[in-house]
């Protein structure tokens, strides 16, 4: 294995989708717990915008981003996707961690796996973990449209929730939103969208936005609802006071997937039950597009002029 | 009924304990949906406090205190309980809410059944509702001798709860927590009280307090833990920021008991479930003293100086 190399988005430097390079570079070696994926598909993910830009902290440079790869998994061959809190995704090689890797079942696809993992986790995770979803609830999803949000939608649907509502910014959104069973869906920009919302009441507003939005949901919420933040903007103006929150008998909730990670045993549970509605065609992540490895810096590009619905994934199939 | 008067503790202006009169006033009159209660007992809350001191804005004067009684409902002489938002409970003869009247079972004392409901609605009601305790849960309680807190800690354990930790602070509290089946006490004043509840992580910290020990509650959560207020000192410093939540997948959540008595068919289960469990004597509320309509004053002077711990009830079963 020693002095192989693997072509990889390699950045030099932090700035702007310009800086991604493709290079050949050595394999990673895979410390204790650790194992090497050859990487048939890598995911795009926001969070990789801000690695880009060095507003992480995040990894030391040269860098290879990337945080999520679907693979067969060297020595056993086992089809795996793994997710990746260290980066290295953008490569036909991953090191991965044993405890983030999990197996794909034979009746998933390697991309549903990969587009699936990271946004479903976080929104299974969030439903069920945290905002303690109960049937017969009323949910609403921001962003529904959105990684996060679409699967929102469909997991609420497949949890029991009695109403699902939708919002999302552009009518091509809403229609989407729509066809993943959305029972009602609504525009952000609404005058009206606390008394829309609110005229049933919610039980748990599902936000991935934050700020003005999160307000909103709050002043929609019924007795006993709760806000469930998956990750907005974050920042002092997403603050809630205890008593605010009383006024309504209501909850502010805050979910991060991190603390499924850090529980291997839990993580291979959600993604164990993410898999099986995959396989029964009763969640389906969807796809934006699949680019190759030199085409990451357009990726990054639409992605952050929200040009992209669903996931961007980067086929790594090719010859090396 | 017409002409017929009723003792009762007037207050003819806001201010301190030396407020109250006992005078001959004229009997309520019952509107629509409203019933008369011959009042056995009544019982004392902290709001009452504001409400002396005209703090809550609260009734015009002169004025009747005193927010839960139980008697005899006039016609057909049923038992019952009721919560009083109005006011009106000091006194003979009260006039109460049928939607907030509950009739008391014959395995229930009256005494029992009135120093029960509002405080074990409150902690039942937070920790079904809107906390959704599981089996197995860590809970820790604030103020666990306190109206609220001692209810909370029994409620927790026939809920179901892993463990259930109790703050008080003194040692004849924490003695008393003690026996209400706490698996352990802890002084809120100790150094190193983070730790110590943290230690093995806290799914659900159940506080009437509020402040710098809200503050601690955060920092010994598990992931997926929550932070139940039932009702603290309420201000700017009990806000919390979602990003700060996120950091730990936790949640703020606020109770207010109004939102079940706003619901007459969830007040009456709750008061059901209550009741039931008081007959089978795995829920009691500690009566700390019960004082004749003249003491009120005095009764007031000790719940104000934190002298009691558990309900104060005043008699009114005698001659009028």
């Amino acid at each position: 294995m020693s002095g192989a190399v693997m072509r990889a988005a390699v950045i030099h430097r932090h700035g702007g989708p310009e800086e991604f390079r493709t290079e050949l570079v050595p394999e990673p070696v895979a410390g204790p717990g650790q194992c090497l994926l050859d990487v048939t598909f890598a995911g795009l993910n926001y969070a990789d915008l801000h690695c880009r830009r060095g507003e992480y902290g995040g990894q030391p440079l040269p860098a290879v981003l990337g945080a999520d790869v679907v693979g067969r998994q060297r020595g056993d061959g086992r089809r795996v996707v793994a997710l990746l809190r260290a980066g290295g995704g953008y490569a036909q090689v991953a090191c991965a961690e044993d405890a983030h890797t999990v197996e794909v079942p034979a009746g998933v696809s390697g991309e549903q796996a990969l587009a699936l993992l990271e946004q479903g986790a976080t929104a299974y995770g969030a439903l069920t973990l945290l905002g303690r979803l109960r049937p017969g609830e009323r949910v609403a999803v921001t962003a529904a449209a959105g990684g996060v949000g679409h699967l929102a939608v469909q997991l609420a649907r497949e949890l029991g929730a009695g109403r699902v509502v939708g919002l999302a910014s552009t009518a091509a959104k809403r229609e989407f939103v729509r066809s993943l069973g959305a029972d009602a869906v609504l525009d952000p920009g609404d005058p009206h969208l606390v008394e829309r919302l609110g005229s049933c009441g919610v039980d748990l507003f599902v936000d991935s936005v934050g700020g003005e939005l999160l307000r909103a949901g709050l002043a929609s919420l019924a007795p006993f609802g709760r806000l469930l933040s998956v990750g907005g903007r974050g920042g002092p103006e997403d603050s809630f006071a205890v008593d605010e929150l009383a006024d309504r008998s209501a909850g502010l909730l805050g979910f991060w997937l991190q603390h499924v990670l850090d529980d291997r045993a839990l993580f291979a549970d959600v993604a164990g039950r993410l898999f099986e509605l995959a396989e029964r065609k009763r969640l389906v992540a969807r796809i934006d597009r699949v680019v190759p490895l030199d085409a990451v810096g357009a990726a990054h590009r639409a992605l952050a002029d929200r040009l992209t619905m669903g996931k961007v994934l980067i086929d790594l199939r090719g010859p090396s």
